[in-house]
This record gives C-alpha cells, structure tokens and sequence, in this order.
C-alpha cells in the first residue's frame, strides 16, 4: 500500500480533539494503519515497540503524550520518566519532554507546546532540504540508510528530506536504500516513501553497500542521526559506520542531515552516548519467521557511532555545519541549550 | 534441527554406488534433508538454487556431477559448461570440471578423480584448521561472515575449521556470526555448525559489525573465499570488504581461510573477477515474507572483493600466506596450475 502518488504528505502522527492518531510503521508497507492514544502509556508503548520511530518524531509523539497525561491529570513528571525510559540513545526525546514540562498553561499549554515542537520540525525539515539538496549534484545515486523520511520526523524528513528536495528540484536522482537489518525500515519505510515521491531507487542488503561505494556506484551518502555529541560524533542507527568507512575510503561524501534538537551539548563526544541493546529475537527471526536455529544467541545493538572525522558535513535548519565540528555545534546548538 | 552434539562430522554430499546424496542446505536449520541427484542437470539446479554451496564444495558437487554425466554417456564438455555456467564467480568450479575432464579412464575415471578431489579438501581443511588456529590466541572472540564451514568444503570447513579448531585444542573463542543476508547462511548454517560443535557464539545483523569492531569486542575476522586473484585480492560473500575495512581501521586481524584452489592465478586481480548479480527477490523478501513495498527493485550482488592490502593473512593448506601476496602465491600455487 502506498501514499499517494506525487508530493503526497504523509503524517505519521497527527492530534486531534485531544486524541494522538499514530499510524502503525511496524504494519508498512503492506498496510497503513492508525490507531488511537488516549494516554501516555500507551504512546510510550508505541515507542517501545517501533510502531513510531525516528528521533524527531519520538520527541513529538512524547510532547503529545505529556499533553494526554496532563488532560487526564497525571503526574507530568512520571509520565515524563515513563517516556523517556521508552529508548534511551535518541536525544530529541528527552529533549522535547523537556520543552514541555516547562511550558506551563496547564494541559493546554502542554498541548500547545507539543504543537508548536512539531511545527518546528516540519519547517526544520523544509530547511534542511533546501540546505542538503544544494550539495547534491544532477545525476547522482545516492545511498541512505535506515529511515530518515517523513516517517522519522513528521515533515518530509531530514536525510531523506534532502533527496526529495534535490528530486523535487528537478535533479536527475537516484536512491540506493539499505534494507537496514533487523526491522527493515530501509526495504519498508524508505521505499515506501520514495516511490510516494517518485524517486527512483533500489533497495540493497546492509553487506553490499561497501562494494558498490567501492565500485563507483554510490556518489554521496546521506543518514540522519539518532543524537549528535558536542564534538560532532553522531550516533545513529547501527551500520552508519560501516558505512562512512567504506564512504571515507572511497573519497565519497558522507552527510548527516539531522535538526538542533539532535544534538547533545551535554554528551561531550560519542563514547558516552549509551547504545540500546534490543532483544535478540529482533536478529533470530523476521515477521515471525525464525531462521536461526532453536536455542541460538543473538547480539542486537540498536545504533553505532561515527566519529566527527568521518562526516564530511552536518545539515541542519540552522546551517551546513562543517569540521571543526565543536566550534560549530557551539555557535548553532544555542540558545536554546538542552536542559537536563 | 541440529547434526549429533559433539564432534560430529558434516556429510553437505555424499556419492553412494553412482548416487549423489545432496544435503539440501536451502531448508536448513529447521530440515536436515537429503536428495538424490542422478544426473548433471539436477546438480546444476542444486548449485544455482544454493542447495549445494561454498566455493569448494560447489567444485567437489561438480565434479561428481560429471561422474553421473559420464556414467550415463553424456557429453562431458557440455556436462562441463552446463556445470560451470551455474555460478561465476567461484574458481573451485571450474579448477575441479577441468580436473575430471583430463582424468581419463571413463566413467570410473571421472568418479575416482572427483572422490579424490573430494578427499583432498578434507584433508586440506584440516591442515588449514591446525595453521589458522595458532593465529587465534585463547579467549578470543572471533567474527565471521556467511558460512565457510563444513557445509561449504565438505570437511570442518576452512575459516569455520579454524575456529573449531582452536576450540578443539582446548581455546576459549567465541564466534560472532554475521547472519550474512540476503540468504542468511550465517544464521541458519553457520551457527548450526558452532552449536553442532559447541562453540559458544553469537548472531549479529552484518551492519553491526563495525560498530562491534570499533568498540573492541572483536579479537580477529576470519572467512572464506571465492576466488582469490593472482595478487592476493580476495572475492568472497558480499559485506567481507566492509568486514575488512572496519577491521583495518581499528588494528584487528583479518584473516582469510582458502584451499589452494581457491586461488586463480588466471586472474591478475579482483577488478578482473566477475561479480555474480543474483534474483532481486531474495533481497526484497526474508525467509519467504516479502518485506519490501510492491514493485520496488533491488540490486544484488552476491561476492564483493577485498584488496590484498587489507588482508592480514591467507591461511591455505600449504601455508599461511602474507604480503607482498603475488610472491607468495606463486610460491604455493604451483604445481598444480589452473588450467583452462
């Protein structure tokens, strides 16, 4: 099943009447699917399982579940606690929980503060195309991995923002999109949007990107970020560096597009950003189809992290940030700082 | 289902009174099923369906396949091209169908040679599983793509013979298994073999390796190969150049584990090797599941190729091989020469 075809927007979360609407990304691309959230627990549910991901967009759907718990006349900070306990590496979650306690007027005043944090991404998205796309030459192929779409961020994306701008510019375009083992969202969410957009693409195996950097066939490389340290190091979903590597040893642009809010002045440098550890069943086994055999192990790091000198530039709302990336986080990801 | 818990021998093939038993890898770990080929054209089909795979094995299936070809009076040249267009890229195929072709002696001529050829790689695994394991120092934890085991080779496999091996002599290793996707031979055969031996391991998906590597869980890299060119370039299972690169960037070993007749002098170097692009199906689904949206296309590259600069050694079962490459392997890979 595919959103419409052409600039179709597609809204991976949407509040109405006081009732969070989430379409269900663990059921795309065969089926698109809403459900509704009438408290916080069951957004931080939504969280847990993947049915909404993406770091920007789990920072929304956060901000909105604060505004149902405070409806409901819950504890804001447990709620609070409740939500940013969901995933721990994305920084946009804490951050947009953050922004909300703090935002005062009650419920409403909650709800307004999620609205206008959502409404920021979108614009933040807009912004970032405009700023990536101008990097991409007519006529390349360009790799991305994992989902940095609108299905990531509520607005047309931030990686995947910067290739539907180039397309949308009138760019010869072409996609390569790593399936992004174990849950796929490379093969059902990435394409799935790009053949909304019109963009042309192929899907590959995680394995074969190296090769195909290796034989000319990629000209840039464009992710986004799961959070981005105060020296430039970005985490994000695992197989990101492995990926800069081969894009490294092949004189290949590699690009993270990702909003301020991903950023995390407080975490000095990528060896203090905690890496989740999802459960093994995640590798052993497909929609229910297991492959491994009975009683094997598994090992499921969510995200990696690539070290600042591997980046050749991080895309944000604010600017085109480039190394030394210190100075340049420094003079973009303030005000406002991210409070803890 | 899993072979006997212990020592077990591995039997992927087996010639029985003019019979070819073929252990149908496609249905394992679940089904440990045998059928009988009677004829080339059933070998070639197993061949190209990865029933029988692994690059020495593939030469060893082949060869009997031209026995079965000579018992029932086909012509053995087209027998011979039927068998070698099955898969490009692996050298072993043909090394061994021109092996049986200059047998003479008839049909039992063709059937000894192959019996022989066969005979040989066990032998050679295990010569190579005593020199690569003095590589390996106890405690460590050891990394492999796809599956170069016994169900590759027919004997205790080449990188996986190592890592048994080293177990065997009483070292503590631990495997991480890349599930090497798209047809996960690590996941469902790799690990077969480990828990079979008793080797303690781990499933990762192929892009968390690096991530694994950067953050110092990983002592060594081993695996197969496909073919190995005349300057020590090595083609082996697409995502073995990533392994490599990561290996390289954070000092771990990267060994690779190969008969000789792995090694085709023929071949000057891996831009020379061709690079075998199989069906889009098997990335676009998992386990039979499709996963990707309707009409999207994927690329499929089966090997990728690894340059000799990044290869810390080439264990074979004449020695193990180390830069400047080109010198050593004119060294151990003459007699006999690859003929064509």
């Amino acid at each position: 099943m595919l959103p419409e075809q052409g600039r179709s927007q597609i809204t991976p979360i949407e509040w109405r009447d006081g009732v969070l609407r989430i379409l269900d990304q663990t059921r795309l691309p065969a089926h698109a699917v809403y459900f509704e959230a009438t408290d916080c627990c069951a957004v931080a549910d939504a969280i847990h399982r993947l049915a909404v991901r993406g770091a920007p967009l789990i920072g929304i759907a956060a901000a909105y579940a604060l505004a149902l718990a405070a409806r409901r006349g819950d504890d804001l900070e447990t709620a609070a606690a409740t939500l940013a306990a969901t995933r721990p590496t994305a920084v946009n979650l804490r951050w947009a929980l953050d922004r909300c306690l703090k935002a005062g007027g009650g419920a409403d005043g909650v709800a307004a503060e999620a609205a206008r944090i959502h409404a920021e991404q979108i614009a933040a998205d807009a912004r970032m195309g405009e700023l990536g796309a101008a990097l991409i030459a007519d006529g390349a192929t360009v790799l991305t991995h994992c989902n940095a779409g609108g299905l990531a961020t509520g607005g047309i994306g931030s990686a995947l923002g910067v290739i539907k701008t180039a397309h949308r510019q009138g760019k010869r375009i072409r996609a390569l999109v790593d399936e992004t083992r174990p849950l796929l969202q490379g093969a059902r969410l990435t394409a799935w949007e790009l053949a909304a957009e019109g963009v042309p693409h192929e899907i590959i195996v995680d394995a074969a990107a190296a090769g195909l950097i290796a034989r000319g066939a990629v000209h840039a490389v464009i992710t986004g970020a799961d959070r981005i340290a105060a020296n430039g190091d970005v985490a994000n979903k695992v197989g990101t560096y492995g990926l800069a590597l081969a894009a490294q040893a092949h004189g290949v642009p590699f690009y993270v597009a990702a909003p301020i809010s991903t950023i995390d002045r407080h975490t000095p440098d990528g060896a203090r950003i905690e890496i989740e550890e999802r459960g093994a069943d995640e590798v052993l086994s497909y929609a229910g189809a297991r492959t491994a055999p009975h009683g094997a192990a598994a090992r499921n790091p969510a995200f990696d992290v690539t070290p600042a000198a591997l980046v050749t530039a991080i895309i944000t709302e604010r600017g085109v940030l480039r190394a030394p990336y210190a100075a340049a986080i420094r003079r973009v990801a303030q005000p406002p700082a991210v409070a803890r």
